[in-house]
């Protein structure tokens, strides 16, 4: 007999017609249908210039019913879509190929926030609200929405949830998939599925919404979703640690988890050179403790109760550390403003690499008590691969995600150090798969690392994955070879 | 052309013949294929005795590679099989059908722990494992393990998976899924998928273990899974808060939740009649509050702070409610003995029912905030309909779920009543779906609520569960018939 899972997407997706085009600008009116060339550059292209692709048209639908009247188009006619947010994602899945085939649909007017309600504590938002803009609706409601990125400010919920967005606020709140209870979605076919439930519990059948959240626009548009929201904290507090190696950063870990349980918001670990780097780079920054060590943790505990009651708790939790000899020194904010000055260095970190020259990109989570040996394992590879490269190790050690970033050596050809990039990511994502790791733990697929999932996912897996494909998308014109390859594009 | 959610599963299960059961005795050798009748009844019917079906055997493997092989066989000759765990379940998914056609494979026999692992916070348990001793497990490690139900003592993490069970905890730690990071899955075909992964962070495709969570074992058999653990609260405070209403109730709900964040870890909303009947029927039980209230809550908060920090601050939450007129009086238990008697009347709430004659039951959630109009409108209907029924309401109202039951009038004649099971339900349904709420919030659907689910779902929906259990048990040998109708049985 033959397996279920045989076949795998076919896509039939063509050169869209002057009538199919036709067809499709009528749906959203000339206004909203981008043919000139100008108009479409920021669609074609993300900030980094990694990706840069064409497209006969943008679209710019105007609600739910207009996206789906895009896609009933478009599988009827074979024409390939990429869906598109705030174009802030890192692995190029909102970016149409070179090809010139595929027509783009921009979420960005569907930008209503259609509820509030602090009295379930959720908000149903629509995909193109800017992230910043839910979080704004959710302060004014007296409520958190705590999903939080560097780009919060331009990216769109929509995307957040395509990408299963994780940030900075991952530790207690969870990623993106974990904030959101309901969403509505344009099927492949061009109807709409409703699955707006505002629901704390629903075992009524499968969980359809898992499906699309982090799926990239590959098995349906997300329109709109409904999202948690939490109380506020009272006041949050924040300190930077110094520490000799990632090992004790576990320990304390572990010991701030013990005290702090779920209001332990942030636990971001940084390498000495990453420091140097912002210190070196960023105008205005300073050291914030007086020695130098050879690693650094940020960590924020959201308090409920009055400030004033959890300061204590949290000074003794660094001085225990201290005694016991994890932590070598720790500065606690003593205001907002200082708080933030700590983020700003941690923020910062992505940004200032590009002055130290071409760096070799890595975004790898592994079990979060297995971060100290990836490090030390993956040092030893990039050294005996590239002995004088930097290794620039950061991120978010309380979710075992570290952005592994190697910069090339001083005084190095840039380009030829790029070359390496690939043998670098070979040596680099062999030592997570052997902790049971992930090479994307929060930037996706896309395009970028599409050939490298059949690399680090069993055979099973991936014809999982092509089965749910072919069940939701048949006709393949969902971002079609994002995620997935697909036959030709 | 046609819709991609055109087809429906077409089941092709069989009558098994001698030589299929032979062959799949073989596979887990004769001691463990029952086919003495005596040896099969405990897993043929449940507690309730609702539910009573047949087989020609029940299958006991030891291992996955074991329930693999199974599946296998089962694939190849059509035949049907019912996973089974601990038995516990409420809606009959584990329970054959009368035809007797269908083969029981129990998962109980594997039984281990495989990992436990404190570093980070994980432990990776066999399908088999009863709920209390992963808990024990957790426990031992120094780590909490939050899945708390009444048959923890006997279900298995296998069917708490597959039913995505809730419980008592589940407004801080969430339902059985978001415990959940990582699966090991018998497929249909019989090959394995190894998702044992161990990450809080992992965006490499759709994220498949979602499905399998609450399929009710009709999509694949779950034979391990990684699950969350955390840290240990220092101390518990819980209290027994008499009020007026519902809506006094949600107000303090968001009241505790501002206070504690995150560390409010139940608020469970009990009608007086559900007090009075345990107070009735439970030996040994008493009222915790002096006075007489219509409605009471049981709040239980975790401390990760001494007690002795915390407890002034839980008792000005209720000192403030109790000034503003939210509650009318409060108990704060002082030891863990009184905290475990304020929870034995709620635990004993869904038992001591049957004392009062025949009892119509629903488990559904709404928003939580539209609990009080959810009682109003159902108690109105309910009246209009039987109006000398009692209704008995209580659950988590932190998650919107309750459990709205209705005893029969007293001295009317119990099987008149319980005749009227359907007429009810459709009238409770009625204003659940009016408020966007879930007719299963937590028991699933099974064979009990199957023919419900397409009169609350829409048709897209229902299409693509449709299209996802075609793609993954093409052969429909998987529970079939439950959760979701096929063709025949």
């Amino acid at each position: 007999m033959t397996s279920p899972f045989s076949n795998s997407p076919r896509p039939g997706t063509t050169v869209p017609s002057e009538e199919v085009l036709a067809r499709l600008a009528a749906v959203v009116g000339p206004a909203y249908a981008i043919t000139n060339k100008e108009q479409q550059a920021p669609h074609l292209s993300e900030w980094r210039e990694r990706y840069v692709g064409a497209t006969p048209m943008v679209l710019r639908p105007a609600d739910t019913a207009q996206v789906a009247a895009i896609l009933k188009i478009a599988n009827e006619t074979g024409t390939a879509i990429v869906p598109q947010g705030g174009n802030t994602g890192l692995v190029g899945a909102q970016i149409p190929f070179e090809s010139g085939n595929e027509v783009v649909v921009c979420l960005g007017r569907l930008n209503k926030i259609r509820t509030v309600d602090p009295s379930t504590n959720t908000m149903t938002v629509e995909a193109g609200v800017i992230l910043a803009d839910a979080q704004a609706a959710a302060e004014e409601a007296g409520r958190l929405f705590p999903l939080s990125l560097g780009a919060e400010g331009s990216c769109q919920i929509g995307g957040n949830l395509s990408t299963n967005a994780g940030g900075t606020a991952v530790l207690a709140y969870g990623n993106a998939r974990d904030l959101t209870l309901g969403l509505e979605v344009a099927l492949a076919d061009g109807r709409v599925w409703d699955g707006l439930r505002g629901l704390r519990k629903d075992n009524t059948g499968y969980d359809l919404k898992q499906l699309f959240i982090g799926a990239e626009g590959t098995l349906g548009i997300i329109t709109a979703a409904v999202l948690k929201l939490f109380p506020k904290p009272r006041a949050v507090l924040t300190a930077f640690v110094g520490l000799q190696d990632p090992r004790a950063a576990v320990r304390l870990l572990h010991a701030a988890a013990a005290k702090a349980g779920g209001t332990l918001t942030s636990f971001e670990l940084m390498q000495r050179i990453a420091l140097d780097f912002v210190l070196k780079h960023l105008a205005g920054s300073r050291d914030p403790l007086n020695a130098v060590y050879p690693w650094y943790v940020l960590i924020e505990v959201a308090a409920f109760d009055e400030e004033a009651a959890v300061r204590p708790r949290f000074e003794a939790l660094l001085a225990e550390a201290l005694a016991e000899g994890i932590v070598g020194d720790a500065a606690i904010a003593a205001s907002t403003a200082q708080a933030a000055g700590m983020w700003r260095l941690r923020a910062a970190m992505s940004e200032v690499q590009k002055h130290e020259g071409g760096s070799i990109k890595h975004d790898v989570s592994v079990p979060v008590g297995s971060v100290p040996e990836f490090l030390e394992r993956a040092d030893r590879r990039v050294a005996e691969l590239i002995p004088e490269a930097r290794v620039v190790a950061f991120g978010h050690l309380g979710d075992g995600n570290i952005h592994y970033n190697v910069s090339q050596p001083l005084g190095s050809d840039r380009q030829a150090f790029l070359a390496r990039w690939e043998e670098v990511n070979a040596e680099v994502h062999g030592v997570v798969a052997a902790l049971g790791g992930s090479i994307s733990a929060e930037h996706g697929i896309g395009r970028m690392k599409r050939d490298l999932l059949p690399t680090v996912k069993s055979a099973v897996e991936m014809e999982m994955m092509g089965r749910i494909k072919a069940a939701f998308d048949p006709n393949g014109i969902l971002n079609p070879n994002k995620l997935l390859r697909q036959d030709t594009h």
